[in-house]
């Protein structure tokens, strides 16, 4: 069963993904607002007994999608993590000993299916296909070896960037990854059962249908399970948390000359077991 | 009038800061759970006519210090923002056209009084004197000319961080800057009103009485309008997101050899019109 985050007539609901559309369940458990507070109290279990045999509430068409985790406490995201991405740096450097970290706020994404924003300021809107993880139980200084068993769900992300502000400044890439309604998560999230679902599964990117990027999580440099113990070696993970896990080479900026994302562009991304979030583009 | 939140027998309030000690006045309010909320609410006026003539609830040492807004949708620094700051980096860069930016977790900050945390994963804590803005009225794509008026408040922040975890990775110093309880914000909220209260006051840090940081906001490079205008330009600033403005040059690892702070030490930051935010270093 997968879970989701949804709006209709301005109410937001979360509920269980079905053929057709949402079984809404927020009104069934009042005790929790958000899929964050169903993840702290490890209610997705309650949640699939509630759904299951119900009928569609909100029929396809009805409702917008939302980021399924609404109101993280934190997204980070694991910049350089699959081969060639450190070479297309062209800076003469070595693969770096520890990953590169950033942030996102929440507002830089949309759901499943409403376009991402291109601003006026730029032209430079890239796509990045990722899986992002779901922290279900939370901690400080997590064993790589015990990590996995940390995860709550699986859900994917477009880890949309306008690229030439990531080099607005002398250090870091905050301005050029948070801009409002660049980037996307969804559609849903998976639960996550068992290691296989995260360990060596495909990925892959496609604009207008033609493959962009494509790679499997089984050649990160820094998998999964060590983002984790790493993350959490400075900051304490609670329920909720996303962690947004790299992306492979192929974005637009790796071509000659690069290709930008424009107004009527779908972008998708795909990954085995987890499904496909798909995002057209507007101009603001 | 100065405005805190403080904690006390495990229950957060916020209130006015008196003579003494603290004046309750959450339970005047139940509509705001927090400053972030009386600040959406533009209720500063309102918790001063609720203080005025009213006893201390909660007297000095019956309580602890907590960061004035608690919950902030976002925290923001700004990098490299004084003369002689690009310089330290000694990279043979000029001074960039832009202002460096990163993400700070609400967690990674305690409130006045309470010991800045060094953790045993390395012994380079090191301090940042700054001033920190709370924004009031929120915007996109705010015009300089009129950035200050969205300013509900200015506060103080030690920006402490573990400065070999900055440049952990290829880029971004997301990890040296996010160790929980590593930095500090407070102690109170003095009310914006005018624009001298920013535009050029004396700023400086002192560890065990020493003085190591000293400028002021005139002699920044991004002056807090800029920054303002900048950040609002991806991202949407909303009530109580708090902006930090940037440090002096004189941080620990300024020297040769560098001085880390060690348990024991006391760290002080203080501006005018501000008052003092003052801690002490504890190992975890």
């Amino acid at each position: 069963m997968r879970f989701a985050t949804f709006t209709a007539n301005e109410s937001q609901f979360f509920g269980a993904v079905a053929k057709g559309g949402m079984i809404a369940l927020s009104d069934d458990f009042p005790q929790w607002r958000t899929l964050r507070n169903v993840i702290e109290a490890n209610g997705l279990g309650d949640l699939e007994k509630a759904a299951s045999g119900r009928e569609v509430t909100h029929p396809d068409g009805s409702f917008r999608w939302d980021i399924p985790i609404p109101d993280p406490e934190k997204i980070i995201c694991v910049g350089v993590n699959f081969p060639d991405r450190n070479a297309e740096y062209k800076d003469g450097q070595d693969a770096p000993p520890n990953m590169s970290l950033f942030i996102r706020f929440p507002r830089s994404f949309v759901g499943h299916e409403t376009p991402l924003t291109r601003p006026p300021e730029t032209p430079q809107l890239d796509y990045e296909g990722e899986i992002a993880i779901v922290i279900g139980k939370g901690g400080r200084r997590i064993k790589q070896s015990e990590a996995l068993s940390h995860i709550a769900g699986l859900t994917l992300c477009n880890e949309g960037t306008l690229r030439d502000w990531v080099r607005h400044a002398k250090f870091n890439v905050t301005q050029g990854k948070n801009w409002d309604g660049s980037g996307a998560i969804g559609p849903w999230l998976v639960p996550f059962e068992k290691d296989e679902q995260i360990t060596d599964v495909g990925l892959e990117a496609r604009v207008n249908g033609d493959v962009r990027q494509k790679d499997r999580t089984g050649r990160m440099l820094f998998p999964v399970a060590r983002q984790i113990a790493y993350i959490s070696t400075f900051t304490t993970l609670v329920p909720g948390d996303i962690i947004i896990t790299g992306t492979p080479t192929g974005a637009g900026a790796r071509f000659d000359p690069p290709i930008w994302l424009a107004p009527g562009d779908v972008v998708e991304i795909e990954a085995e077991g987890i499904g496909v979030l798909r995002n057209g583009v507007i101009d603001e």
